[in-house]
């Protein structure tokens, strides 16, 4: 498969702030400043054109930063000693969150101080707190996210995985909007193809919202590479680069995926460590296992989609190398055609889902 | 885990034949009758009581028998040359199926003659003629299918696989009284738990039909060890025993699985054979992995649930060992309370599904 690969186009609306600044709640995830801002030194020596505003407790920050003197020149600290917690229930967040450094993080965007936020904390809270701070651009229940799933080739997006459990034909069609948009950004990937998710019986395929989300793709309204229905294996075989779905099946089957993964990790590990024999095998298969792993983990990062701002979830066991990959995520999302792509195709929807007019009709009133 | 483990109970229902009579499309698969013969023959010696209907092209049949001669003296070929193709649609196969091997094996169950029928050939041909021959027994688009997932201990019984797409309460509350059943006749567990599949996000868990299965299954009245919601991951964690969710989720996150597990292998595979030093650890290390492979390797028949009388789909590219397991699979289920343990818990249904009265209400009307 030939893909012509480009540099990611500058975006006006990235212009708000120059140069590029990105918000980071520092005290998000597991691990807090002692993961972020090492990270952030890490990232912020390949991104020279950014800077970065640093919400949590300024102690701890400046404990960090006094180990990295270009990263502390290039931040500003922002204090506070609110953080959400990571069991905090989302209604909870958004009620009592104001003045914690995730909250802080988000609201920098609506202020027009940064160009994206990144956390690794709590997702519920997130999104919960990103919805009521910036609100919503497309007419989703909360954010959809993105998962990226690796296959032989490269990595396929995998929306939605963040719970829009009741999705009509228009949800989907938006699913795939943002979906292909964000893979372009991410991946450099010119026209992302992109399939809907379906089950694989022959008859009846699918619900009533998959078969009409599939009508409205594919009369081409909608500007993008629509390849049809895919199936659940599809996901890791990289048929298509972008598979959608509700939030629903999106959410158990990327779980079933991770799930199944794991147990094959933990069996291998079992039957490679059984005997002395065996045991020397996987020595020597050491580095190949280990390139392995590599393989198989999916990307550390997600952006939310369907928010008024660039908003991106890091897993919360991520460590400095992880947050790193997350920040030059956001960098590249952030100086992307990305935000602008998705408004413009957007536009077309309403058109798209008007009911289509007879093939031969001369547009008579 | 301490499980109670009991031999199956003969069931009453399964004296209408005496011995035990399985039959079989020998047909169907990818092979036909050079594996479908073998595998009979091997899994006869274990099955001292039964007998087998042999449908499908006498010559064929007649040529492997040759070679299996106490196999030959206890069965019965029943003699056609029409056969269903691998890649009919479900609806061909019902107007055109009468006649070929695998209408002849289900309607064999019809007729009384046999236990259970067997067919590896296509799944939505059979369970299409399945149903238009046997008529389900439960309120359904069509039979449902159960997958046998791995997990550290055991088999997750998970359902429905075969995709009923709209399933409402009742439904999901069907699936979870014959998963429960077939889990207890398959894997000798006296009391199977059981889960509902659900996402993880904290707020509004789930759509309406699976809050009301919840509801349902929780209140008690449907006579099963239910323990609430569940992730997709923890079908291969093995949280419960038996996972139920409506045939579009299911389907997708069974492939999906499927495919996380090849991409899994097939990544090992090509770590393991990179270079050579890695590839002598992976010789060494050989006879674990084929332990590895084993483990992995989900049970090779599953049953046509909610269907009077019983039908096990063998999975098309089953080898002699598969389908011989089949065979035994078909037996056990034949054997055991199964179909009377289905019918006396779906009597319970009409009253679970009824409002709740209230509390302390009096009775009067």
């Amino acid at each position: 498969m030939v893909r012509r690969i480009r540099p990611p186009p500058r975006d006006e609306s990235a212009d708000l702030t120059h140069p590029l600044v990105i918000s980071i709640d520092a005290m998000g995830g597991d691990h807090g400043p002692s993961v972020v801002i090492p990270a952030c030194a890490k990232a912020l020596a390949e991104l020279p054109d950014a800077r970065l505003l640093l919400h949590g407790d300024e102690a701890q920050i400046r404990a960090e930063l006094a180990r990295h003197k270009e990263l502390a020149a290039r931040s500003e600290v922002r204090h506070t000693d609110r953080v959400i917690a990571m069991d905090e229930k989302p209604a909870q967040a958004m009620r009592r969150g104001k003045g914690t450094s995730m909250w802080n993080a988000v609201e920098a965007i609506r202020e027009g101080q940064a160009n994206a936020a990144i956390s690794a904390g709590n997702t519920g809270a997130l999104m919960a707190i990103s919805k009521l701070i910036l609100r919503m651009s497309a007419d989703l229940e909360r954010p959809a996210l993105v998962a990226s799933i690796p296959h032989a080739n490269g990595m396929t997006t995998f929306l939605d995985v963040g719970a829009n459990v009741d999705c009509d034909a228009a949800r989907l069609v938006e699913f795939a909007i943002m979906g292909e948009a964000y893979h372009r950004a991410a991946h450099g990937v010119a026209r992302p193809t992109v399939g809907l998710l379906n089950v694989g019986s022959e008859e009846m395929k699918g619900h009533e919202e998959v078969r009409e989300a599939h009508r409205i793709l594919r009369e081409g309204k909608i500007d993008l590479a629509y390849k049809g229905f895919v199936e659940g294996d599809d996901i890791t075989k990289g048929t298509v680069e972008v598979v959608v779905t509700d939030g629903f099946t999106g959410n158990v089957s990327l779980k079933a995926m991770e799930g199944a993964a794991r147990f094959m990790y933990d069996e291998l590990r079992a039957a490679l460590t059984s005997g002395m024999v065996t045991s020397l095998g996987a020595l020597l298969a050491r580095p190949s296992l280990l390139r392995f792993r590599d393989k198989i983990s999916p990307l550390p990062a997600a952006p939310l989609l369907g928010l008024n701002g660039l908003v991106l979830k890091c897993h919360g066991s991520a460590d400095a190398r992880d947050f790193a990959k997350a920040l030059r995520a956001a960098a590249d999302l952030a100086q992307s055609g990305f935000a602008s792509e998705i408004e413009r195709n957007m536009r077309r929807l309403p058109a798209a889902l008007a009911p289509t007019a007879p093939a031969s009709a001369d547009g008579a009133a």
